[in-house]
């Protein structure tokens, strides 16, 4: 935890988690930490079972712990009770370690193309470019060496990091943030078929993000052809992730990172989909399903459906089959060993 | 379909693609899109079976429509009878939406290096570089913060999009594309063996991209280390792929988003491989082979094969293990429960 | 081997290599080159059986030879003798193609914030950024348009490639290369739970590279949430790998390309990551274990374990169910066709 803490006393973080200290509130936290490596500045946690030991052994000027894990009448360290520690901890690290304070404003170097305007505050990194006509929403913040294409539409308090390029007719809602590296709006893969000597057609498509979404580092998400890519409110997406053209992916979903979703498929709302699975093109996916990690999806799934596997399937049955599979082996494996012993007899 | 259109006349764009016009010609079309969300200036298509309702409820202008889905006598609507709708829309989609008129010349904040040149007509965008000694072709368009190492050779009409990197020594054809993000020539993944202070030797062999490859957006290319990566004439590459060093990849080959290729291995023309499949190294995959998603591929393929699963194998092989494996799991379970049920009695 | 090549006598080389010339020792080399198409001023290499023609026929000035290969009666060509003419070659990559000498100094364009600072010779190239307060050691060398955050600790003899980008705080032992485009210390993919309008929280943990360690292409590396995300000393991570918050990976590991690993994971030391495996959330493998290529690993490795498919589990029981998996569907479909015999008697 090495810098920009904006330190706390312990009184006042325990009002931001409804915690209840048993101790002394007067000290000042600039820290969270493992109970292990937490010292005399950190606020710890006992995260679950199996922990005691650190837990009796820490050097945390107080530790967050659920009621039912505390024994008030032998205990006695500073804590602060929570009935999610875990909880706690994700809000008191945005407590503090707050955001950087921007510097409002425009950097060198910054090249801003004619009808590119804002409509508020805004900060622009070294190096970075806002293309002709695009609109940068209030409170803003480019990173540095970002290219803003033409056309572009970004809402209102939204974060572009260093690096990351939105191209031409990208649109974006409010609060989007879109990480290093990220690529949104490149064209999709698409060429002209049966000509000898094809280039990619054109996607005017376009992008749309909505409200909250979140997009990785080195994520690409490419324009659609006809229509827009559409991304739906609150949708988070990490890192290293390909978006195909014309994707449609509704509201409140998660995307794990390196998973890769082909030409034209659907998620409806709240569908999580689980690190470098990859679906197919042209397929719906129901309302909350759940994909799990490296599924290879190739047909539609059901509302609220738990698939894994390739090709992709109920996840129970994926679990009998791999057990099956180990069984039948063995199965085999002892009626070869018959059949040999009968042999040599 | 928000902007860049360059709107056209019905029966210019029916020309384009063979169409015989069925009602008014003289409608200016600015766009194209779905029977669902055509307006007015729009013409929309007739993609298949089961959307006949959208078909005639559409507000579209005109719709391209295959002849033997098209009823002359009852039909009121205006149309362009095509044989391929969907081929169409991608011949048409170009035509609609140019590629931007680039400013030729060369602007602010470029970086030209000693000996670096250009045969005659160029873009190139802000805050980009060429190295020494490399050389562009005729009517290159270098997008913005694009690095051009040293002893670059790019041929005509090459598009290099904002952000992409092309590493001392890489060879282009004529009219290669690379989109953003894109890393061409990148040291390969090797280490002198057996130093336990190893650093990555040098991969001096570059890489060759021949005429009209695409290279698709975070997608990265490592440089040979005796001899060069090679990229055959009109391969598509997608994004997010990892093409190791040495690979030598054939003709007309196509690589889906977030495809892994080992060093050394051999791709012969027309081979295509499916997102998320991977390859190890040193392998050979035959004329017109087509690899399935996700597939891991571990030994050599024959021409023409179809392969899917891991290890890669005949992928009507594989559909037919995943069914056996089914059914043996409904063999086991049944087993089982005859034996609780006879336990139990 | 089209440059940069810095050439040297055949004797020279030899000695470098510990071989034995039988031939011309005055022979100056070039660079090196495969048997079928190396000239008279290149170097090859016998690297195995099924070459005997190749070397037969070879134009190549001398030819690295394991002693157990070469005849020396009948064999006329220079050749140098070496018990393993792969590692030779690698070394003489290293001596034939050096690092080119950087031009030490600070580029036009570049930005340097107020506190930070360098500790002897450093190169930085065009439009890059040294945030405030960071710190970079002996000959260092940083490339084009690299961003180097706030608060981040350089070691000794980095080298940071054209476009990467190091986030506040990270911290590098020496001698660490980062290729281009890689991302070190991104935020975490973690939100505040139960929130309907969430964003990433904050990752002040921040990112530790130890000393030798190398990052590939286009990598990208999370910011530890409450602690460091830690890479061992001399691990090697290839390109487009994703490591998420909180992993600790220990000293002397391999990743391949396109490897993702979930947050808070532990490698301990010299663990072999093929490429594309995955590895979810809170799992240690053990020393020395080797996870092969698309695996998914979902519980612990054992230490020296050597792991393969989906869920992960010992190499040699995947061979022997992928094996059973093929008899059993032979044996299935034996059975129908007799059931089928049968029915039609």
């Amino acid at each position: 935890m090495p810098f920009f803490a904006q330190p706390a006393m312990l009184r006042e973080l325990a009002v931001l988690v409804g915690g209840e200290i048993v101790g002394d509130s007067d000290v000042l936290i600039a820290g969270i930490a493992s109970l292990e490596k937490a010292g005399p500045g950190d606020l710890s946690f006992l995260g679950g079972a199996g922990y005691q030991d650190q837990y009796e052994a820490t050097g945390a000027a107080a530790v967050l712990i659920s009621p039912n894990r505390y024994e008030r009448e032998t205990d006695s360290k500073t804590v602060v009770l929570v009935d999610d520690p875990h909880e706690a901890v994700q809000i008191l690290l945005k407590q503090l370690f707050p955001a950087p304070a921007s510097e409002w404003g425009i950097s060198q170097g910054v090249v801003i193309e004619t009808g590119a305007r804002w409509k508020g505050r805004v900060a622009i990194g070294r190096g970075s470019a806002i293309g002709s006509d695009s609109v940068l929403g209030e409170n803003c913040r480019i990173g540095s060496q970002v290219i803003v294409g033409r056309g572009v539409t970004v809402g209102d308090e939204c974060v572009i990091s260093d690096t990351a390029v939105l191209c031409d007719g990208v649109v974006l809602g409010n609060r989007v943030s879109v990480l290093a590296g990220a690529r949104v709006g490149t064209p999709g893969f698409g060429f002209v078929p049966g000509s000898s000597n094809s280039r990619r057609i054109p996607h005017p498509g376009g992008c749309i993000l909505h409200d909250d979404v979140e997009v990785g580092a080195n994520t690409t998400i490419d324009s659609g052809s006809v229509e827009a890519t559409v991304i739906g409110a609150r949708t988070k997406i990490d890192n290293l992730v390909q978006i195909a053209h014309n994707v449609q992916i509704g509201e409140d979903c998660i995307l794990v990172a390196q998973v890769g979703l082909a030409g034209s498929t659907v998620l409806e709302d709240r569908v999580t989909v689980a690190g470098q699975a990859g679906l197919a093109g042209h397929l719906t996916v129901g309302t909350g399903a759940r994909i799990g990690a490296q599924s290879g999806v190739i047909g539609d799934i059901a509302v609220g459906a738990t698939v894994s596997g390739y090709p992709a399937r109920n996840h129970r049955e994926v679990l009998r089959q791999v057990a099956a599979l180990r069984r039948i082996t063995l199965i085999l494996d002892g009626l070869e060993s018959l059949v040999a012993d009968d042999a040599s007899e």
